[in-house]
């Protein structure tokens, strides 16, 4: 059996995907809407709290296309938390005209490729990127992936040092994405259908098609990556919320 | 042909897992949403009589993400009894505000791969394990599996002795999380979509990823296992029941 | 081209899988519901007529799990029976609380590996096999299943010869569970999505497991089976339909 | 590159596949129910007047199982024409109580694999071939098909010759039914999500099955066919329909 | 690692696939009706005006068969237009009585294999490939695909020099279409499902066939291409808008 790689985690995270039911929305009352606005606006000033005590990080975005309307992104120490924020948010008014998209359970991952003789509990680079409070760049890139484990082709099957060397050239391309694109990955075996999430963030959305583009002629992405859905979308900032709400 | 794999069955299993139709629940009488609750309450301390005597067990916990807001793991003697209960949720003022979100019908097994030479009827240990009281910890993971028949990689071709070694080194990795990790397969061949049912409990959730991303480079795991859906969720007691369904 | 299998057919049938709508059941009146029960009987009143003067045959049961509540397995010797049956069913007031789940189109067939050098019009055990009774046992098991073109794993490639030899040992596994599974084979090549439909009846629905993972093992499953949805129920005899119906 | 295969083209196809809702048929008025009867049948008598024109042909038949209620085949000279149809049918009244069930779009295709030196443009029975009036014979077997591009198994990587050869042997299997069943093949390359349409019409469904199985053994379907789903049903011709639609 | 592919990009592309709701909307007011038409051909004319600002580009065509009713396909130079005009469209009256079928996000995206030494930003054929005003051709076909990586059919792990001579003798059979077939190829790594978005226009719909056809035969597609659902369509011009809607 090949050497497992280790990992180091952080924080929770789960992806929170819905679609607006804009009919009904329509059809409520402009008292409802307001009431509805307001409440989730309440619920976002609680989690920006969190995330100014560093108990926590959020974000949310619009989705481009018809999977979804909009994203939220969460942050949280524990599973129990992410449970109550995503029972919090059903129960609200806003929940109401909305659908449910796709969701995602993770948590905040750092390989040990990338780790090797550092003191990780003390280590505050390493602790911030377990820890990370989410950037607010204009748009957001999400997809789950595996590694592949198929015939000839399997990522499980190949010694630790040839994973280590194929991962450290993968991530040179990356870097070169620094400034660009930040990147969070987060494991999810054992808590959800894939085994990794990845959310990129990026102050022009061309940059993830390059990135993700340039990666997959990567042996790393080439042989061994299987994809699934992309989900893409522009910030929506609280004070933006009204706007995109109007009807 | 390879000589078949034996395998020791205990209690018939049925995972049931639900959505929650919030709107709907908050659109009921606060009359309805009590006398609901109550009713749900009775039927899990008819379980509770059920598992007191050991002529059953069953667990509750929450989902988290919107695969489901919540599962019933429940263990009976008879494929009978089981359907009898989930007739009887269905028929309950609760399942009115549910949605179906995903089952699975198997029996609990014991391989004897790993129970040679026992006299198995009468051994206290193996009988525990197949008729076994669930734990009460706080997190459950659920996924359904497959071993895999793919070309060169079947598992099912393989000669029994080659299975076995395989099994045991597979096993071993399992031990190492005793304590933490506490594992209960179940079989469904012939009654549901895979193979196989694996149900973990944990105290951590954090041990569900360490776990069973530690046996995927396993050579059982990663050449011969394949994955369904991925469940996790925090236990529920009968007494956070009302905070749960709080609107 | 390999020499093609020759088959004998029998009765066309019909597996017909339907979901209570439990909350819209509750809401009809007690009227209605014994007028839906009431219909239904003679609907299966009807069934057994034809049954009895040996003209078709048919077997209802519940179904554990989510999947389905009751299964309607239907053989009847043409498809435009099928087909009226099943408009018959959709046009009763039972089926306005039901939803379809999941349904099967074939035909009885017997493989002439099995039949060699035998007179089939005039043989009354093949007669029996081609226009079964179904037997009234306590449990069924269903799934739908196509013998895998994969590459080197390809079954239709494979000489007459071979398939036959792979074939008899196969048959020899199911031999061992006479008494204890009796196994209804349809064909739906050019009928549905599947090659065939594997219908199991048991006293013990543990055996269901036994049988199907012991044949796991054999060359024809391990290497040419590729398997759909399992189903697995408990009898539903007309008298325990108010029971099972009561809300 | 092999050099690639040509093709004649006649008539566009749709085959649309409708299921009832007989809930919200029953509730309708009798009244209601009549006016929808009555303006389905003005349809049909259009569309037979375009079929003795020979400006276009359908058909109609029920399908058996829950795919669908019935399927309406439908060739016209123009892409055009079919949408327009389609939309027709989509503002019936008798629409309202059905739901989309599958839908194929395509067009009546002949392999010159088949018509090597001859004047296309000037034979009658390749014209009629290619502008086929639909026979009303009693039972219709539809399927997609893709010809297989996988790995050693690649259809569009064989040269020519070799794919010639091969779908003679093939097309002799067909011949060998002549009389029994009539086949339309369809092409969908660029139209839908198969490479092509088979669509079978029988004096005896049997011979469906008997057909296809066959040519199951055959090399061109054993390694290089990939199938869509099947459907199998009854015709329906337009006095039978008060009858099919009675409640 | 195979040199990566580099590539330029244009305007950002949706394609948005709508179904109506003919149930609802024949149930609608015809002042509603009216009101939705009206409504949408202001939307229309906003995105002429565009058009002929040369500020972004669209076209508006039916679908033919059940998968959609009409698709919108709108290039716009950000993704923020994009989500505006996708919510815009959302929020009008006529989308009340539409579901959603499907969406494409994507960007137009030209191959550096075929703009080798030019200078990118001045050559105005470039330019106006890149930001294109979509033909008003008859018909549509629009496609999703990837290229494939399956063992040894993987794309990516080909050598630039490999990849760019299977592209040039792909591009060779697009060109023998020119006048007959326009095609759009817009970038979806990192925005969407698929790799890729083809587009084609025509002036007669059987040429999609033919080219997607014959390419099936070239290495490029037929080792290499992985393709998702086929939409194909009619020019819907804003004139034939209230025939299209009548009921």
């Amino acid at each position: 059996m090949p050497e497992a790689a280790t990992t180091m985690e952080g924080w929770y995270c789960l992806h929170d995907l819905r679609t607006m039911d804009w009919t009904s929305w329509k059809q409520a009352s402009s008292d409802e809407r307001e009431t509805a606005i307001h409440e989730f606006n309440q619920l976002l000033d609680k989690w920006k709290d969190t995330e100014d005590k560093k108990e926590g990080s959020h974000s949310l975005y619009t989705v481009v296309g018809q999977k979804a309307d909009f994203i939220m992104m969460i942050l949280r120490p524990t599973l129990e938390e992410l449970n109550e924020i995503e029972n919090e948010f059903n129960k609200t008014k806003l929940a109401e005209f909305t659908t449910k998209s796709y969701s995602y359970v993770s948590i905040v991952e750092l390989s040990t490729y990338m780790a090797k003789g550092k003191d990780v509990d003390n280590d505050p680079e390493i602790q911030a990127r377990l820890k990370p409070i989410l950037p607010k760049w204009d748009y957001i890139c999400f997809y789950p992936m595996d590694k592949r484990r198929d015939g000839e082709d399997n990522w499980y099957m190949l010694p630790m040092e040839e994973r280590s060397k194929l991962m450290y050239s993968h991530g040179m391309i990356g870097r070169k994405y620094a400034g660009k694109v930040r990147q969070i990955i987060t494991g999810s075996v054992g808590f959800d259908d894939w085994e990794w999430g990845v959310t990129l963030f990026a102050h022009d959305p061309l940059q993830f098609k390059k990135l993700v583009y340039e990666m997959r002629f990567d042996e790393v992405s080439a042989r061994y990556g299987d994809f699934g859905s992309f989900y893409v979308g522009n910030l929506l900032k609280p004070e933006q919320l009204p706007q995109f709400l109007h009807v």
